[in-house]
């Protein structure tokens, strides 16, 4: 399936906290820098998510922000 | 100031394609890979967004979706 | 690929309206009710959504909200 | 109360699963699709959601993907 | 209709800038304090906003951040 | 940094309900209304918040809603 979320990057999973019920996710994109995910505890089960694990992470344009020094 | 969102990342504006109100800004991060930002035609001239200019990618966790193969 | 998206509801595009940078896409979903998204004119295009197009109606769960009457 | 919110889809509660503060929440679209929402586990308390419940699904258009096979 | 939405503030429409198929609207909060909404132009005409007219601000709560000095 | 988010809301730390991995604060703004904001337990632990902190509310301006009566 082609989507139309604008940012799809690559990397690996790093590690996973799980919660109640939302788990936290960190990916170690590919090129160093890092990236936090607060998704369901379903999601990580059903992805089989593990650390080691490569992963697409996605982002929905109208959710990024810009900051400037 | 120090933010809640968890994450911030390093980058360089590569493109900034104007709309009516909303304008899409590329960024190239540091690592090569690109990100797409969707924000307010009034924030690119406020922060006087440019082609070379770096600047922090932000996006909170809870935007965040993982894929996997 | 899998996403850790929750939702993903089959539909077709019933109309589409053309902005700046931004363009509005209206669903008519399987079973008869309408979702509206805002995405990217890139989006619209790169997917060559047209009028009749099945689609994926994709939203991750921490952006619903609920009421009741 | 009239809201800018362009997706207002009407269902009924099928399954609640409470986390710590948040809660995981399952809601059978009329028509037959399904929705999961990650809400606060104080709405859920405060709307009284119970499966059989009918509901309203509200998402705003910025946070819907499209995905094209 | 009740909303899982924890934010709800009151205020008063300041402006509103009309863009292709987006608008940015400011709004005045009671209490003093300003918020700008993008949202479809769509919306902004069913809803007839106008400066001077009350709305009432609706925001997720996944969708706030917080800093501190 | 300066930021493109366009909603930044000063106020004071009423409140912190912390979960297994995410957490929910109240924000009581500087002229009298509440925000609930929903993050990771992580950034509650890393920014320090208790009750009393002054803190900045932020929110993307493509996160808010509008309703009229």
């Amino acid at each position: 399936m082609r989507l139309s979320t604008r940012n799809q990057l690559t990397g690996t999973v790093a590690a996973i906290k799980p919660g109640a019920v939302m788990s936290v996710v960190t990916v170690e994109l590919d090129g160093g820098q890092q990236v936090v995910a607060s998704i369901t505890k379903d999601a990580t089960e059903e992805l089989e998510l593990a650390p080691g694990k490569p992963v697409t992470v996605l982002v929905k344009s109208t959710e990024v922000m810009l900051g400037v020094e």
